[in-house]
């Protein structure tokens, strides 16, 4: 059968490749971008479950309204809010079927063939991918530990022009690197940004993950033209199985995307936004937030303990104020591809950082997720690979 | 903002306008394609539901596998080869958040800008809506009330040769015409097709809403090549709030289909996929079926006794012998599109048939369901809609 020719760029198979490591019980995976399990909320959901069938009956069980429940619109809206002096209406939130529906439904939105997509280097691959797919070609800008350099983003946007249509960022402990922009660089960002006809698509997937207290006001926060979409997701702050996740924007571009939500799923799950509707009606999540936090800064902190005791000197790393991610520069000319099949071998999972660029990759990184394995699996998969790179980098 | 050419094709909104309808509780709608509440087990539910915390924990709200929960797509592969005497695997079922999906990521895969996708004639929106996303230019074949007329499919093959990839069918109790293809026409359509670099997408989300005994081999047991891809859906004979559907065909596509996957929504609700899998384990879903049918073959006889009472003589309809919906003719010349506008004034609702064409669409038809109102509200509406067409057919 003929397949259509954006197949030819969908063949990078690391996104099905980090699933498989998941699965695989005796592998010690650094590879995933997953929470870790224990801290799903078992006994408040069975709670919340039986109190939505007691609630609403089988109305929990139909198809939701395109936009998503909306008493869930209100309380993302008003957290929003409450966090970060925002002031959104239920009208411009949208349910997503997980954040990577929001980046799926931007790229159908936004990318025709040959566009051009600003973004960080490097960036999200997920994303990456599925821009691809709608033809998307990829500016990357020079950045830093403190986020986008503003003067090579002015340099960009002023060369390129027209054919910028979409800036794709992750300001907050960025997936891969972990990195965080400083309050400034978001205002540098927004006030060259702000004189473009270009869409800005904020990806906050990681924003709650926070192991410092840090002033770093979203970009929709800093929004005076309505360019910015913030998707934020309740996978990584709660369980990621219920795949409820949002986008907020300006009433107007909401409108955009309720057109493609019905041809893309008809609607996301209903019982499913209930569900996490009703734990936020009887629980706190900013408590359920602390303790993940807690427990990923504590597994954090050994990774770093145990990477600086056992990887050899040449091999660097930064200390990731949030998120799930270390990023690790191996020495100029190694490649993480070679050092992952040895690692592999010994049933130790991570992913090659080349896969994060866009183009040109540099394939002496890697990223390293810690959340997700146990503080024995952690001490286990670092010394293993500390073994291995030690004979590697000889 | 600046948006990709292909929202100007994505502007049709009928579909999020039937969402809409659907939520006004004064509204008698017979415009969704929804299930009837009432037939949700929702005992069941609750039950499978607190057997699947028991039984998996916290491991049933991290991600799904890519290609979904394995003893799901187990009991999926045997319920066809029960029903159809197919011979598939595990390995050759992937899960979908919703056959929408399903008809959404075969666009991905197969159309490129100019691809002709082969349809009937009408067709169901929803899918000619997203294959115009990825550009899909549609060659409607002549069909009537047994299917596709295999002579014209020939002569159409033929003529545009290569430029068709795809096929996209609906054999079984067509959305919207309720027609379903007798076994004869089945078997002649793949004879045809069959010679041809084709996919064929064969929707089957009706297939099991069957009021009469019929010999419906589904095109997937006539496949001979591994062209046939099958999709079908628990939204209309379990729930659809729990947006779990599948794809069925040879392992070889459906890696094609992983592919995409985790670009556009990572993975299906791991936890929803588990809770239908327990469901399935407990308790029959056969049983559940036959029950729906009882209900809604009841509604269809109501609707169509009150319409042949109410509506004027020039006014013809079919009787389906399966699925939710009934569709009607009126003459020649008039639209149903005005009549709608009347109807909506009276609180009265439908989808007219013109959005059911992908061009030159004729707009004297238009699509009622009658699965999702209850007996009074059927026999009110219908009335309601026969003083409305006394008046507008004058």
């Amino acid at each position: 059968m003929r397949l259509s020719k954006r197949m030819k760029k969908m063949e990078d198979k690391e996104l099905l490749r980090l699933m498989e490591f998941a699965a695989d019980p005796e592998m010690i995976s650094f590879a995933g971008g997953f929470p870790s399990p224990e801290t799903y909320p078992l006994e408040e959901i069975r709670e919340s479950f039986l109190a939505v069938l007691e609630s609403y009956g089988q109305e929990a069980l139909s198809y939701s309204s395109t936009s998503g429940f909306l008493p869930l619109r209100g309380k993302i809206a008003n957290r929003m809010n409450n966090k970060y002096k925002t002031s959104l209406t239920e009208d411009e939130v949208i349910i997503t079927s997980g954040s990577q529906q929001a980046l799926d439904m931007s790229g159908m939105l936004f990318i025709d063939k040959g566009d051009m997509v600003l973004c960080e280097t490097p960036s999200y691959l997920g994303a990456l991918n599925i821009f691809k797919a709608y033809g998307a070609e990829f500016l990357e800008v020079p950045t830093d530990s403190d986020g986008i350099i503003p003067e090579a983003l002015e340099e960009k946007v002023r060369e390129y022009g027209d054919r910028i249509k979409l800036a794709y960022v992750i300001p907050d402990f960025q997936n891969p690197t972990c990195r965080c922009w400083t309050a400034e660089r978001r205002k540098d960002f927004m006030s060259v940004i702000k004189h473009y006809d270009i869409a800005v698509l904020e990806d906050s997937a990681y924003s709650d993950i926070a192991y410092d207290e840090m002033d770093r006001p979203p970009l929709i926060s800093l929004d005076e033209n309505g360019q910015v979409i913030n998707c934020g997701s309740f996978s990584k702050i709660f369980c990621p199985g219920f795949r409820v996740a949002w986008i907020c924007t300006k009433k107007q571009m909401i409108e955009k995307y309720m057109l493609l939500k019905p041809s893309i799923d008809l609607s996301s799950s209903s019982i499913n936004q209930r569900m996490i509707d009703m734990y936020l009606e009887k629980f706190s999540l900013d408590k359920h937030i602390c303790q993940i936090i807690e427990l990923y800064r504590k597994r954090r902190d050994l990774a770093l303990k145990t990477m600086e005791e056992y990887f050899p000197e040449t091999v660097r790393f930064n200390r990731p104020k949030g998120g799930l991610f270390a990023w690790i520069q191996l020495p100029e000319g190694k490649n993480a591809r070679e050092l992952l099949e040895l690692a592999l071998k010994k049933k130790v999972a991570f992913v090659p950082g080349g896969s994060f660029y866009s183009k040109n990759g540099k394939e002496n990184e890697f990223r390293m997720n810690y959340s997700n394995m146990s503080e024995e699996k952690i001490v286990k998969g670092i010394k293993a690979l500390g073994e291995i790179l030690t004979v590697f980098l000889k």
